[in-house]
Formats: structure tokens, sequence, C-alpha cells
């Protein structure tokens, strides 16, 4: 199966280029960048040279569309729809790594993001999550990949709040992500020298993976969920380790709350739930598709801790693309994804 | 004014050598390693070859009292304490960097750390957080200097619970801390090939800075506070980022909330509360006794967020450890201490 | 094809594990580990819990033998030996990861790490420089793995040397390299607070990999040709960037040098040389076995340039040695081997 | 004595302010920065906040110039001549530390640099390295501050080339540097997502700073002498680490090489010639003056190894102008500048 990348040369392009090299069942067809055009690939990134003999397109959907079955598309918001639009038009299934198609509800989308260039393709986007969404992910034509905040996110909590046992206000989202998480950009805090030893939060309680997250914490709760998110920059290239404060409606202890995440993830090849006693590490995951999962019940204060970590780049955006591709194509979830973290 | 170091060797006491060779009134006189003893301090730390021209001696208070007006004990907690007694016996002022006298409450230091050698000295040391102490630092002969979490997590939190607008119940503490607050341990998960691109939450409510935070927490309320301490290991050396997570008890405003740590600490010259829109970072403070700090209020969630940052090995250890020798000595309390953080 | 990796839990070993979880055509039967003798490997590292469902096996290998078709030895130099001699006897192919049977000289061997165990298989063992030994290789029962370094310095050098192009007096080898080169040793000098942000020489003119440095570039000069050679460790965790200073015998223009190489590698998959201008990053390389190699001749000043670098855990141990038992056993080179550098 | 610091708001500018802050003899009286002026320091640093109260001004030295009695040119190469010649013309003391006045030889510099804006001021500046040029910077009205690598580099090679002992021809310079030495720039390369974890070789035989190095190394040798510089960059915000590569006229032994070093540098405070057996590292320069020196004789194969290493915001920038600027004002040369390296 044939597949183009949009926007390869950006961060979550160039991770889809890794893993898709790797993959025995789609190969890349079409490679666009704006800025890159007419380079071949290995030039442009020497990491690939003599893995892929490309050379990056500009990104004109209508002309490409007819070299590719399946498409990827990672480009920035907003930029994504028009693009997404036409390939959807010339019968090309699209994964999208943007956030144009997140979001259900277009008010909160234009709330957040501003006007939507291709509105009627929402409700047609399924949201790529397939540890939730499995069944609709199968022969989907049109997948809105979730962001890598909101993985970290819904993964631990959806367990607890579909059976009922947290309190639906005042939950509490603290997450640490890796700096890959904002792309190729050229701000100054971005710089090693200004980013090594250094860390802060950013964005308290205004990011716009706040909406996303509440969006599918809602449907697991059933009523209107909203959370208090807090992102920190960390001193990292990859990784999100997140922990979610929330507290119980009734006494749950750790070796419960451990006892419903394995029974929700029992057989989840890339969720995995951690013994009791051991933490997730952005170590464990980095550059594998796992998201890892654990609780801790404070029962002292009347506290749930939820902790989860992953690669941004894999399971937070390229590896949970792909998955979510080999679903929408009819191949095996974990097709190309088998990567073990590095260790170191 | 002579002042000896016990445990130079360690983390913390390597950076009190390094901010009293800038102190103008303070003269280090003694300095201790049990494991370096006899050796020239510059042949052990090059760092310091041409700075300090002392060898390391056994760390005997009997032998070394009478060479020092002041020590710092820089010692793992339970061996603390008996040079402290040592010490104190011997007419030598102590301000102690171990944990062995912050908590004043024997039952919960054992609940923690075990049997006390000296329970005796107990009551009568003084906790060393001069924002909150000043008044009885000002010449006193025992002093506690709080751990580096506590600072970090009182600061901001005391406010607001003298001023009773935030619930007692529920607070979250989760703060991310550099490799530097465990000491020069040899442990494999401190290895930078394990650590780096790497971070993970540790002793998860179940971290013996817990206890110290809620006798602080419980003196400002006026009632017992509990806390669920989160602490995380980041990979940097120094530096330590907090976020604390209450409800307020009525509706409050950022500027409302800013404004609060604007009064409390408007003569502090350590604390320095950011404007609107800023958040702390682990680079504004790196090597300073500077700790920052900022709220943010999530009107929308009802949750009130309290940040802060500092130098675990500064204000959370030897420059804190400083500020109350200068008070315990009379001298201003900023001498020796006004340092600027490295940028970059 | 069934495999052991005896030392499965040192960094190399580990490597060897994530990389053949990847192999097509080995499966990995036994792993051995001192330490961790009967512990699942997914507990002890949670990087490989859900990749691979083994337990450690103490490192006996004449209970072990049987077991497996293929070896990996992974052990420290003087513990391989007596582990290789064993697995030999009972008729197991050995890919050797340690120094024993490195170097063909037994005297030289002797001067560098003291008595050898089991010196019958001296001459015995092919040196696993594919690009250089690939016709003995293959179906070989015993190959004595390259050093990280060794492999960084060599696979550049050894053209000029054979062409008569470079002086055999005089080379300077100036390579830096990530810290998991050591192993999981718990020095305080590899502790994150103490390498970070760090940087130093060591063994300047005294590190075991000289002699092989120097056998290698003696059989391609055909005469004997001594090095200084200066490593040095870097704050990464992977990866080895080498220099090589050496005396053009006839002028020599960057243009020629980088023919020369070109020449010398044009079928090579994992030798990739690279264009005029662009220099080898450890990023473009992290994680594959590729070497990158570069030439800059400085005319001026009658100096030859030249640059590689690899992945020390890769190429220069895991990767190659499963390059080399690709070799020993009839597979495609490359089988397993095909992966592409994180970017980031 | 007022000082002025143009390009305050560059790394080797904001160096000077946090060096500045601390010497009690010098007072900041003017900060200029082109993209930041009418803003207060410490809203744009907020690591300055409470430590300076300034808002920076346009580089206008007309203006300012009667504010100030010396000023810090901390501007790129070109902007500093016309800044330097109007503040020269106005009776203000100037230490430079751009590229400007570093070199003697005018068609050198323009080969280089291109056109130079103020040759009149040619040969009216002194080199501003105080271990060989102390004599003439006492009273010196116009300083060039030399680069950060040649620092590193004639420091430790000077003695060699004027007592004969090295040849003058094939030297060899392999310098590593954090990415602070390239100041604050956008560039890709520079961020922290593709600089962590990497490193590489840059500008080999082509840096600018070759042309600095042979000019001070031809002073000493009383002859002209080329270098083959090759600049690594690394994964550090501060530090270079340089080894030269020289082949000795005489045999030499480690213990002579470095005899000869103590006997330059005994009366050097900020020179430490380290013992046998120890090498320069990042670590024990960081933030400090002090340039730490080794040498090491390859006997065996001719080759006489000098390391050293230096913070290069500190001895190769800012805290060598300040050095300098001790001299020029008849102040004791350490005023100011008696800073430890942090440990860790």
């Amino acid at each position: 199966m044939r597949v183009g990348v949009f926007g390869a040369s950006g961060y979550a392009g160039l991770e889809l280029l890794r893993l898709l090299l790797r993959h025995p069942k789609l190969e890349i067809s079409v490679v666009t960048s704006e800025q890159r055009a007419g380079q071949p690939v290995g030039e442009a990134f020497p990491a690939l040279r003599g893995r892929l003999d490309l050379a990056f397109d500009a990104a004109e959907p209508e002309r490409l569309a007819s070299r590719m079955d399946l498409a990827f598309t990672a480009l920035p918001h907003a930029a994504s729809a028009p693009t997404v639009a036409v390939l959807r038009e010339a019968g090309v299934a699209v994964a999208d790594i943007s956030a144009d198609y997140r979001l259900r509800d277009r008010a909160v989308y234009e709330a957040w993001y501003g006007p939507h260039g291709h509105p009627e393709l929402f409700g047609k986007a399924v949201y790529g999550l397939p540890e939730l969404y499995r069944d609709q992910l199968a022969g989907a034509q049109l997948v809105a990949c979730p962001g890598c905040y909101p993985t970290s996110a819904v993964l631990p909590l959806v367990p607890f709040l579909r059976a009922g046992l947290v309190e639906t206000a005042g939950i509490v989202i603290d997450s640490k992500s890796g700096v890959s998480g904002a792309g190729r950009k050229l701000d100054a805090g971005f710089l090693f020298a200004e980013l090594d030893e250094n860390a802060k939060a950013y964005k308290v309680a205004d990011h716009r993976h706040a909406p996303e997250i509440e969006q599918e914490a809602s449907v697991a709760a059933g009523k209107p969920v909203q959370v208090t998110f807090v992102p920190h920059l960390l001193p990292t290239v990859r990784g999100i380790l997140t922990a979610v404060y929330c507290r119980p409606t009734q006494p749950v202890s750790t070796a419960r709350a451990l006892a419903l995440l394995q029974e929700a993830y029992a057989d989840e090849f890339f969720v995995r739930v951690l013994p009791e006693g051991e933490t997730p590490t952005l170590a464990s995951v980095r550059g594998s598709n796992f998201c890892d999962v654990a609780a801790i019940a404070d029962e002292r204060n009347g506290t749930l801790v939820l902790l989860s970590s992953l690669d941004n780049l894999v399971k937070g955006a390229a590896g949970q693309a792909i998955q979510c591709a080999n679903l929408m194509a009819g191949f095996p979830e974990t097709e190309g994804l088998l990567e073990t973290a590095f260790l170191p």
C-alpha cells in the first residue's frame, strides 16, 4: 500500500518516515515539505541517507493524490484541513496528525483555534485512539489522530471515569513534555543553551489540548468533565510524563485501582499496566509505541494519582497514526510497530 | 567568624564551600569528610584547587569544636544528631542541614525516619526558613534548615493558608527535582546513561518531606493539613520546580492571588513574585538563593495553581543555611548570597 | 536459529536484545546475567516488558549450550574466554564482544590485559569487522567483534594506509565517546550530576584500544604503525565521534581523499561516505548500524583530517556482532539491521 | 568606576552583567541592546530580576559615552569597530570582546572577515591575554579581548613554542566547545531537540580563530606557525576542551612538559597546571575564570599532547575582559573574579 507523508520534514513527519521504513506493508511513495521541495531526503536529513531514495515534493495534494492510497498529514493546524479535503475528494484515506479534526464540537474548535476551513468534514473523522475507538477505526477513511498530551492523560483516566470511581470535578493533570512536542520551532527558549538544565510550566490552564482531554473524559464519564491542565517543558527531546490527580467517589486502594487498569487494558498490546511499586519512566517507552500506566491511591488524603509515560512522537503522534492506518487498512494493529525502547 | 563544615564532600557540603568562599564575614576553618579524611580539598575536588587551602578532617566534633564558632552539619539524617549534640555541648552554634531537627513532633519523626538519637534537642531547634521564622532565628544557637522540597512548597502555599483562602483538604503538590537532591549516591538510576532523556515520579505519596510540608502548612492554617506530595526526578543537576494544586474557599482571580503573594513577600529579598503571564523556571534561579513564585487561578475548574522554582543546593540547602547563619550571627541577611543565576 | 546472549544485562547485552527482537531469523533462546539470575527480563528492565518473555539464567555455559546454535558473549574481558571455550567445545558458534580474542599477538594482549585464560583459541578467531574481513567471516565459528573506538578509527583510516597515501608515523586519533561505552559502572564520574555539562580526556595515550587500532592499521599499511590515541568522555549516552590526524605522503586534496573513501566503501551498506562540506554527527547514526565517514585535507598545513561517527552500542558493539552473525550463518548481511537513526 | 556594556543581551554581554554585579569597584551604568531597547533588564531576563535596576538603551555610543568611564563592547564583529571608534574618540577606555582588533595584520583580518571599518585603530589595541601581555595592558585604553578558542589553545602551547621544544610545523588543535560560544543564534542545529545527545566537527581547518591562534603562536615561536584547527560542537551550554597535538624537537617526558608549564604559570592565579595523572574537565572551570592545563608526552609515538579547559563565557570572554579591565584601571587583577565552579 502506497502512503504519502505531508509535512515530512517536521518532527512528526520525520518520525513517520523512520517508522514507515520498518513497515512491511506500507511503502512511502511521496514526501512533501514546503521548505525543502526538490531536495533529496537523504541530503536534507543525513540520518536518512541510504534509507530513503526520494526527494521532497511541494505539498500539492491535487497533483500528488494519485500516487498514494493513504496519506498521513503532519501539517500545522488550519494548514491541514484544506489538504485533507482535497485528498478525501480524490478518494485517498487520511490519517491526520494535526488538530483540525480532533474536536467534535465546532464551537469548541473555533474558540481555541479560530475559524475552521473545512467544517463539512467535522463528524466524518474518527478519533484515532485505537484503545477507545477500535471498531470505528476499522476501515475508516478519515482519522483524526489524538494530541500527544491527550493520549497520555486519557488512557489512564478513562477507565476510572467509565466506572464512576472518580469525581468529575476538580481533576488536575500535570504533564511534563520533551521539547520535540513543540516541533522544530526557532524559538530562543528551545535553544540548547536555554533549555538544558532548565524546566518550566507554560500555558497553565490555557493549553489547546485541554478541550480535547475534556471531550474524551466527558464521553467516558457520560457527563461534562472539566480539567485543570498544566503542561511543563522538560530538558529532554522526547517523552511525556503525566500525573492525573483526582478524587475517588468511594474508598479505592492502590490494588483496586491497578486491577481496574489491568482489566481495562488486558487485551491492549501498547498499554502496559505497571505492577504496584513501579512508576512509568520516559526511558522505558522512548522510541516505542507503548504507553505505560500506573495508579497509586493516597487514601490518607483522598486523592488518586494516575501516572503515564509515552513517547510523544510515537504513541503521541507517528506511531499512533500508523496504528490507526493498520486498522484502516485491515492489517494487524501492531504491524511495523514492534519496537523496543533504547536501554540505555 | 570561623565556620566548620561537617560532611563537606557531599553535594550540599561542597555547595557550602562554594558559597562560603564568597562570604566576607565567614571563614572556613574546618572541613570534614569520612571518605576523604587527610586529603587536600583541591586534590579531591579540582574545582576547588587554588580556592581553598585546607585538607579534609575526619568528622570528630569533640576534637574540632574549638576550631570553629559556628558549624554547618551536612550529614545524613541520624548521623547528624550526635554531631550536633557534641557541638552544642561545646558551645558551637549549629545550622543543621540534615533532617534530624526539622520535625517538631518526635512521633512523626520516628514514624518516617526511625528512632532519634538525641531527642533532648527536639524543641530547641528553630526551623530555618527565614521568611517565616526570622525573629526566632536572630541569635539562635541551633537551626534546622528546611528540606529542599518543603522550601519550594511552603513558600508559595503559606500565604494562602494563613489567609484562609484555600481549603486545607485535598492539596496536591507535584514537584520536579534535579538529581543532585539525592546526593552523590552510586545508584544505577542516577547514572548519566540512565537518567539523561529520562524522568519519572518516585516515592509517590510516600516521601519523607511530606510530613515536613504538612507541619508548616498546619502552622499556617492553624489546623491540621494533609497533602499528597508527588516528587519527580528530572534530567537536570540542580533545581526544583513545584506546582501546588489547591481549591479556593471563595472565588479567587489570578490577579488577587498574585497580589496576596506580593503582599506576603514585599520585603523578602530572596522571594521574587513573578508578574502575571510569567512562570518560574529553573534557569532563572540556578546557582542563586532566589525562590521565584507565581499563581494562576483556573476559575473555570475551581483550582488554584501555585508555582515555584529554586536551586535545591542553594535556597534548598546551602544558601538557606548561610542565610540562617547570617541571622544567627547578626550579619545582614543577604551577606555572601548576592549571586545571579547563569544565563545561559 | 536459536541464539543465546551471555551478559545480557549490561549495556551491550541489552542492545543485543533490542536488535535481536527485530531480527527475522534469529530467536533469543537464552539470556544470562549473574546479578539478575532468575529474574524475568521485563521485570528487571521495564523497557522490555511485553517484548521478551524470558528470565535471566546464571551464566553456566555447560548447562546452556544445548539451548542455542550461536552465542553472543558480552562479558567483561577475561571473563569471556572461559565461557567462549566451553561454548566452542560444545559446538556453539560464538560472536564474542569482549576484548579477549581481538588481538592476534598474545604478548600484546598480555601487556595490556594481563594473562589470558584460553590462549589456545588465539588465532582461531576472525576479527569481526565485515568491511575488512568479510570473506573469513562467512561460516566462521569464532568471531572477535572489534572494540567501539577501533571500529571508528580503522574504517576511515585503512583506505589511506592501504593506498600508501599517509605517513605511518605520527598518526593522532582524537575520539569522543558517550558514557555507555564504559558499561553500567557505578563510578561517581558517570553520575548524571557529575557528567552533565562536563567532558574530559582520559587514559591519554594509554587506552587498551590503542594496540587494537595499531594491529589493524599495521595490516593495512603492511608495516608497523603506531598511533597516539586520546579518548574523551562526552555528556551523551551513545555515540563515538573520531578525528584521525595524519600527514599525506604526497599532496592530497579533499576531493581526492573523499574519492578514495567512496571507492573503498562503494559496496558497503553500513559505511556512508559524506559529500564534501558535510561532517559526521552522532545524531545521524544513533541507534543505527551506520558508520559515517568524511575527509578534509588541510593542504596549507600538510594535514589530512579523517572524521567518523557511529553508535558505540550498535556499529561499535551489538549491531556489528549481529552483522557478523549474519555472515557466520549465511544470512543477508543487513538482516535485522535496517534501522534509521532517531530524528530528533 | 562606571562601566557600560554594549551588546548586553547576548550571551557574552549577559555574562558580563553576572560578573560585574559581583565586582566591588565597577558599577554598571549603561546596558545596550538593539532588540530590547527600552525594556527593563529584569523583565527581559528573569534571572536578573532584583539584581539590576536598569533598562536597555539603544546602542548609541555618542549619546551614552558620557555616562561611562570604561566600555565593554560585546557586539558582532564589524558592528563593534564603529562603536569602539566613537567611544575612544570620546575618551572612554574600551575592552572589546568582538574580533575586530584581535588580529594585528590587516590583510589577515580582511581575508577572514572582510573589509574593516576602522583600520586606523589597528595597532593601537593590546591583545587582552593578561598572561602574555600584562605589562602592555596596565593602563591600556583599547584592549582586544581574545577569542575563546585561541585562549584555550594559546595558553598551553606558548611555553613550548617559546622554549623551542616543539616543531612549528604540523601542529593540530582539536577543540570541543559548548553551544553558547555561537551566541544566541536561532539556528536549527542549536535547538535542544537537535543538539542533545549530538556532537560534530564543524568548519574543519576553516575557522576564523585559526589565524588568531597562529598570530600568537608565531610571536611565541619567533617565526611563522601554522596550525590545523578543528572545532567541535558539544551538547553542553558552556566550556571549551582543547587538545593540542605537536611534535617535540627533542625527547620530552610528561614530567618535563609539566615542569615547563608549572614554571611558565607559577605566578598566574587563573592558570592551574594539573598534577600528572589528572586531565582538565569542563566541570572544574564552569562559571570560573580559571584555565586548567595539562601535558602528556606520548614518547613512544613522538607526540606531545597538551590539554586545556576553560569556560568560554568567562576566561573565554567576559571574565577575561574584566581581568583586562582590572589591569587597565589599576585594580587588583583578580578583583570580582574569585568564583568557584559549581560542583555539581
